[in-house]
């Protein structure tokens, strides 16, 4: 009985191995849209979730990181022993990362606006008969400034696609200096935004392609950290 | 002490005329925001959480209603008692509203997003550098053709205002025919979206104002279908 029990309890337990695979080591992560307003009232988003960058925070603090989480407007709650940074726009989250790059792995997940409204009206806008056009300006990129001036840090993207998802994905990955980019196709099911589970293919900067089944977003979470530990000099 | 059970319990419970005072009734409700998609990952939209037309629809019901409750995507569950329409943007809200008007009180709280953009594409839009301009065309506008069409139905919008509130209301109430709008400041705290609480103005046809202190959504429900019912015919 009290073997079973013990039997359980290691089952259950993470490897020694993968618990304190990341003690002494600080991860930053990102998770969830931006909101870039046009007025009070109205913004654009997209459909992102967060599920995924939280996945990677929670795991990443099991497995004994110091956890930073720079994270969008979502419905989630911190996951235990994460420092959590709340931010709305792209710009927001552009200063809250750039603030401090002092990391051993950087994983991004957030699906950053690329655009936001060139004018924010500070008051609502009445509507006109007719079409109209809405200017909008460059968010800055993120992944790519941050690619830019990483030296040691691991850093690793993700490419949600919709069509010739490992032709764009590897060619962020070099346009973005990140050491490995995650792909998938948010049209497969079990794939998509504000899916529990996960289709993804790793990419790293010297071409390799690991592909795997469909997985929870906990299990891609693991795998992805496992990955990164392994490319940590 | 059995007495005082008693009285608690009459306490809690609507007044015998609120209970039964929509029964043999129907009320349609629309709430949240809609979604207009860019892409398949990207959309526009607005702060309307649903949270003011889900309290009227739980009201409605519980005052005897037949009630319908026509909801763009929130993360509200359905009240008891509520058949609940779900639909993501301004045209399928159209729709749906319109595939039956046979309603004794129609409360339109949905926040529709007035425009679109112009194209939708099936693949997720590939950035460029420098400014872009998006292309917006109207939507239909729900309340405004419900009030044109309307014969015996209380109609009854709202106006999300940031600034000359009651001057935009009453406008609005002449402009789509309404039997009464309820104004609100949504800079004002304690008003805004996602909030608990609101602080309103009802405005009928016959141009008389009521302003009422700030209260919880779910007494604001209780004032808007007590007035509506002073209002049918």
């Amino acid at each position: 009985q009290i073997v079973d029990e013990i039997v359980k309890l290691m089952e259950k337990a993470p490897a020694a191995e993968e618990s304190g695979s990341l003690s002494g080591r600080r991860v930053l992560i990102t998770a969830g849209p931006t909101r870039e307003p046009l007025d009070p009232v109205r913004y654009l988003t997209n459909h992102s979730t967060g599920k995924m960058g939280y996945a990677i925070a929670s795991a990443a603090a099991a497995m004994g990181a110091e956890t930073k989480l720079v994270s969008g407007p979502v419905e989630l709650g911190a996951p235990s022993g994460v420092t959590r940074i709340d931010v709305e726009t792209a710009q927001e989250m552009f200063e809250a990362v750039m603030s401090d790059l002092n990391f051993d792995i950087i994983i991004m997940t957030a699906a950053v606006a690329d655009y936001r409204p060139k004018a924010v009206a500070s008051q609502k806008i009445k509507k006109v008969e007719g079409d109209l056009a809405l200017e909008l300006t460059r968010n800055p990129d993120i992944l790519y400034e941050v690619g830019k001036v990483k030296n040691k840090q691991i850093l690793i993207g993700f490419a949600a696609e919709t069509e010739k998802v490992l032709e764009h994905a590897e060619a962020k990955l070099r346009k973005k200096n990140l050491d490995m980019i995650v792909a998938n196709d948010v049209t497969v099911k079990g794939a998509g935004f504000g899916s529990d589970t996960n289709v993804v293919t790793f990419i790293t900067a010297d071409g390799e392609q690991t592909a795997y089944d469909q997985m929870g977003k906990a299990d891609v979470a693991k795998a992805i950290l496992k990955k990164a530990v392994s490319l940590l000099p």
